[in-house]
């Protein structure tokens, strides 16, 4: 498969997700949505159901959809991410490029989806929130750590998952983030991807979106950093070593 | 299959559809029903699962249910619609002639079940929510662009999926509604179904509904015409010159 | 398969659908209860998972569970319920003997479940409402219709689904259940099944539940008759003749 | 397999399994939680995709996460646990052994997750309630009963599904959390393991939370012992005489 291939199925398949997951956040947040308040579980279906469609979109790279996916699965020290495509510098950047990209897609159709709406809210945290998570409590050690065990909880199932015999695939990935978000998302939101967050970050900053308000960069790293250490050390702790250790 | 067998298995599908769609509207708004204000993610499962056992029961025709889904795979340039059935001009509208059937037949049926309190609802922009979808926000640009997202979504998860080697079928479709009301559904009431918008809406002009008010026939066109856009664009996207680029 | 394996299968898998079935209501009714008040969707998901389990245990003889699934079945002129299993008078007696002592003890168990809940709980009407259904709008001729449709809708499932290539098995059944309860369930709670609702009626008449009121007789007939002619009517529309005529 | 990698196995899974048990109670009880007061059913949810998840990373032992699951296995009186794994009194051990210290991580890590709300939260009931399970209604007779039914139905499930086709796996033992909770966990909070229960009481006690109160120990043991009467009771029901009877 070439670096072009790549990058268009991760593309498309994290623009669906940013499609979906950001207008999860504004069906239960902007004004006049249908869907006002539903709560926290209709969130976390929301983004569930749409890391589901987002897999199935990318299924021929393995639907990856975030960079603490596919740094995590390079950190176990596997040779390809699936058969045929090799883990190399020049994959690994590919398919975070289509990822950023396809974020950035997804946030604007979203943005485009609910424009209306958008420009009748007038609370500015929340437009934000529509797009990137921040803490409940500001507290950037805390928070990181946060994200780092939402995401490792993540990676150990998207690893150990890979040598069992499990037979409903998308699914079950999407009940997984439904569980990391209803179990472990109170306190940040449960980024759990740099491109999922970062990418509808800079589109905040980037789209005309009226009224709005900064896209507190002073955040920004945290969604990025812990999700990647998070990734990195279940890779790292479920990879090869680990494996064979327990006999897993 | 004939065309009268595939008239019969589109217009079967869609009725169980819209029977309990417009059911599980009902059940939401209607006075005195035991699950009055439960919410917009019961009204999310309710479609997705309405979705799914119509699927199931249409599945010799593959469960199109849908002019927009017809519409959009015949735009991707396929030969057959499933193993058996051309892409006809006859064997499309005979598609969407079952589908119009069956959701006006649904329609009545759910009036049918819910009979008691409709004649005791007086909101009449309700009753006629219930039936069809109309816009949080009214602005025809807008909400049509809305069902053009929404629609083109579905459309590209049917696409895709149909060379994906997923297992578990209408259940997955059944989430991808799900995921597409609770995620784009708060502008417009997610249509994304010619059939399920104009069906009910035609039930709602005829039937004998006690103090209902007018039908809406302002906007009646936007959830037909959106949405057969958002399903013909992502027929040319997906279809087979774009798969043939992306080798997906 | 032997009569008394028969019963004893089909008598497991209703005690523990009722014994989850009354279980979810009194959760969502019950004084003091950890669940109370979480309201309709909880109990459409409850019932739907209930019948999964019970699907399970009583797999053996095709779970039915529901003397308007074993009527219904009957009436399609089908010589077999499951391979091994005849249709005749003695089978299906024995079927719904199965399910009405099954009930009973479902019944019992959830109340011993929650027995010091009852003992706190000083609502009559919502004590009963616990074991058997009960109309929103009390309308002999329409809650009849509505119980009607209902089941008609899970026959014509349950008929058709059969013959399809579907890989989820219990699960299946289960979000139906949840599709119907969301959907049609509003005026009538859903019985679609006369052992759920008529063998925990009979339970609530003998167990000496503390302050208990009447037990409704005057409406017991409704979810016993409804369901059975929506069952019989799917069983004869999507039975031998008319699938001959669809061709599904 | 080696004794050390059932420990390993069980003790990952479980540790899994209560990070998002604990987890999902926290989302819902504590200070500032984005998903504060979501209500029981995100809890159902929660607690279901966290069996899920730790089923998935057990896999290799069978996934039990709960001494009623082996202790109840063990009294159907067969020989292996899995393929591979015997049934001796060191297996038994082992299982129950690294269950306990899964569920002493877990705990700890869910602590660590949303260490920040745990500070700000002044309510100390609640701070135990996301660690161990409570009695809405003290009385240890019927919360002993209401822990027993519970779990017999866990085990029921269990014991019979091991011999039916399903295709769902770890979904299906999912839904079945899910539906033991929202239909019987109203009185007791559905602990159905002494693991989960005790594993987290234990860490309630030794963490250094802030302000927290007493670990309620007076009734510590009816979470344990009541999961481990009904494991066993559904264990001897079900195991292979009366699967002979009943020939299931």
């Amino acid at each position: 498969m070439s670096l072009l291939e790549i990058f268009i199925s991760e593309a498309l398949g994290t623009a669906l997700l940013i499609t979906l997951g950001v207008g999860v956040v504004a069906t239960n947040l902007l004004t006049k949505s249908k869907g006002k308040d539903t709560g926290w579980l209709m969130i976390n279906f929301g983004w569930g159901f749409a890391v589901m469609i987002g897999v199935y979109a990318a299924w021929k790279t393995g639907g990856h959809l975030n960079p603490a996916v596919t740094l995590g699965i390079a950190a176990t020290g596997a040779e390809e991410f699936i058969p045929g495509i090799p883990v190399t510098f020049a994959t690994i950047m590919t398919y975070i490029g289509g990822q950023m990209v396809g974020a950035m897609i997804g946030a604007a159709l979203a943005w485009l989806a609910y424009k209306d709406h958008y420009d009748a809210h007038e609370n500015q945290a929340e437009i934000l929130g529509t797009f990137a998570t921040g803490p409940a409590i500001r507290n950037y050690t805390s928070n990181i750590i946060t994200e780092i065990i939402g995401t490792f909880v993540l990676l150990a199932w998207v690893i150990i998952n890979g040598s069992t015999p499990t037979q409903i695939g998308p699914l079950a990935v999407a009940l997984v983030i439904v569980s990391i978000g209803a179990s472990l998302g109170g306190p940040t939101g449960y980024a759990i991807n740099p491109a999922r967050d970062l990418g509808p970050r800079i589109m905040h900053a980037i789209l005309p979106i009226k009224g709005k308000g900064g896209s507190d960069w002073s955040y920004a790293w945290v969604p990025v950093v812990g999700p990647i250490i998070g990734g990195v050390l279940a890779g790292v702790l479920f990879g090869a070593n680990m494996l064979n250790l327990a006999g897993l």
